[in-house]
């Protein structure tokens, strides 16, 4: 990339981060009478519903700590990832240690879910805010919630969706989050036990779910990895998910100075932009049959804005990492139709859900799953990045 | 409306229901080696997972008696019905008397849910065989899983999805469902008591989920019908159930000559075609805010099979049952719309899931939802209430 490009993209990242993405949450989301943040908002950032889903304050406690330690130590920022990690403290954990899907505005529990996200979500926003805030209870807090984790994952101790006595699979989640989990929790609390754990995590991944047979990464396999390709969820590819796992494996790769684990992400990445990529109307599919059957997800076709943001932090590591061209070909083409696409030009912030052909399907700005994180993190990732780029 | 277009549209609608879609169905559907149907069908009819639903073979098991006890006793028929009986009698309970969600291509246990919709169809598949085949033990089957159901909605048996103490609600599904089910039961096995618990279950709909001040009728309300509009689910109004639910009270009050339960239900119905009609590209939405905002399912503007259908036969028989017009006009705008976007011109059947401006957004003809129901229902529906316009 040359370096006009460099200065240029790393303002506009840096402006979008601070004018733009911070600047609707900070306006609309933060919950100053209850505590913690209400996420459900529409395009103007009016509130959808007063529901706090609570791997959502994780994500923005790690958020806010991580602008705090790695882009400017602001005392609001700090504060303002407080904010999540006091209410995710006071109403997010059950008496069993698990942490809570959703509870009211007033932090009463309302739902658990099957799966651990809620907890892992917590891991790294208690980790990041203990690294800003020199809180010995929170990373404390986050070690006892990794506990958890692994130990309901090494003894299976959720109610399984699918009855194991007839079939068992293994999910691609799982093994990706730890990944990012680790990394972030051990910048945190350096101890060589986090690096041996991500390295199971990785191996889980190459050794289940990388197959380059089948120039793909699968979400669901069996139990050694296996191929399930009669069925749907194991011909699912999620290109978004794919491109997340690629990011996390590569960035593992820089920090270790390894090469070879760098050479090895590189074509998940690949793969899943040429799997994923609509050559009719441009963006990422949600999701990909491998077989080039239709996906069975109704949204099958709809570009959602993660995945995105995703490829575009993804292709910019990579084209960092080799120097080479087609990385930063993809990047330029995706960060052109994300552009084109999902800006709010009117009220700020990025649409999350157009249809197919680019145009809006839902014009809300946050709900259970789009909050604040994908874009700030893809913003300041981006940043952080093309500053190193720059010099 | 006129007898040229009763004689027309009788002769469409029993053309369509066996040279296109049962046709559709008996060619690609029946498993005769290890018995039951494979629903889940691409477009041209292969087969997209062995997995068995067991809801659907219910309604297939319903669908085919019904053919033979209200249109012809052809064998056929009865022994399609038989074929799905026999896979649920075998495979589809589990030892405390629940029904499975789905199975294996061989009858093993996958997967149970929270809800009983499976119990309810497994109901009017094993009524609607045993009045076809004069098969005690399937009614006597249908009877005591009808006892299972209520059994678990008096004593709320099931693990409930939000926590009680923090919210209770009530949901539309199972009361519009059990009027169904208990009149399909009721024919099979003429008993008083059917009719009574139709009357509560038509009480519990009227009393809590009908609003006339907002003219609607609310999927998701407080325990005593209380309007919940801080929640997306308090707010959600799913069109194509709403309609459902307005033809089986309908349907209740034809049969018992009770004009004041007709009258009631036929404002359920015109709301709903109001609120859910997509005065832009036509169709029905999938899902609508009563309040004007954006729905929170990522589907809801998409164009799904099931709730044109269930308006083309509510429309028909709002129009029978009061000669009025503009159901007639309401009817003619719905299958219009419905022909000129479903049908499948290459390979038969309909698409079931359209992006909103009525492009394919799937075009696999059966999943986890879409199998033998809806579609040849409403043409069974439509065919015999033309029938007796006719006369």
């Amino acid at each position: 990339m040359n370096p006009k490009r460099i200065h240029e993209l790393r303002a506009y990242f840096r402006d979008r981060l601070i004018n733009d993405t911070l600047a609707f949450w900070v306006e609309h989301a933060i919950d100053t009478e209850m505590g913690g943040f209400t996420f459900f908002l529409d395009r103007q950032g009016r509130t959808l519903s007063t529901d706090k889903p609570m791997w959502s304050h994780g994500r923005a406690a790690w958020l806010f700590a991580r602008l705090y330690n790695e882009l400017e130590p602001r005392k609001e920022w700090l504060d303002l990832s407080r904010h999540a990690v006091d209410f995710l403290r006071r109403f997010g954990f059950a008496d069993d240690g698990r942490v809570f899907y959703s509870v009211t505005r007033d932090g009463r529990p309302l739902r658990r879910r099957r799966y651990l996200f809620a907890e892992t979500f917590a891991i790294i926003g208690l980790a990041e805010y203990a690294r800003a805030a020199g809180d010995a209870g929170a990373l404390g807090l986050a070690r006892s919630t990794l506990e958890l984790v692994r130990d309901h994952l090494a003894h299976a101790r959720l109610p399984p969706k699918v009855n194991p006595a007839t079939r068992r699979t293994r999910g691609h989640s799982m093994a990706m989050i730890q990944v990012n989990t680790l990394q972030v929790l051990r910048q945190a609390d350096p101890d060589p036990k986090y690096d041996s754990m991500i390295d199971s995590a990785i191996d889980e991944l190459f050794r289940c779910f990388v197959h380059p047979e089948r120039a793909a990464l699968f979400e669901t396999v069996g139990p050694e990895g296996e191929l399930l390709l009669d069925l749907p969820e194991g011909r699912c590819i999620n290109p978004g998910h794919a491109i997340e796992t690629a990011w996390f494996l590569m960035a593992e790769g820089r920090r270790r100075g390894d090469r070879h684990l760098i050479e090895r992400a590189l074509p998940i990445l690949e793969w899943s932009l040429d799997l994923g990529w609509d050559k009719r109307d441009g963006g990422l599919f949600s999701f990909v049959d491998i077989d080039g059957h239709q996906p069975d997800q109704l949204e099958w076709d709809m570009k959602l804005w993660w995945p995105h943001t995703e490829a575009i932090y993804a292709t910019l590591l990579a084209h960092h990492l080799t120097g080479e061209n087609r990385y930063l070909e993809w990047f330029e083409k995706v960060l052109a139709y994300a552009i084109g696409h999902f800006p709010d030009p009117e009220h700020g912030e990025w649409f999350g859900y157009l249809h197919r052909d680019g145009t809006v399907a839902l014009d809300l700005k946050g709900n259970m799953w789009k909050g604040l994180f994908h874009l700030p993190r893809q913003q300041l990732n981006c940043y952080l990045l093309l500053t190193a780029m720059a010099k």
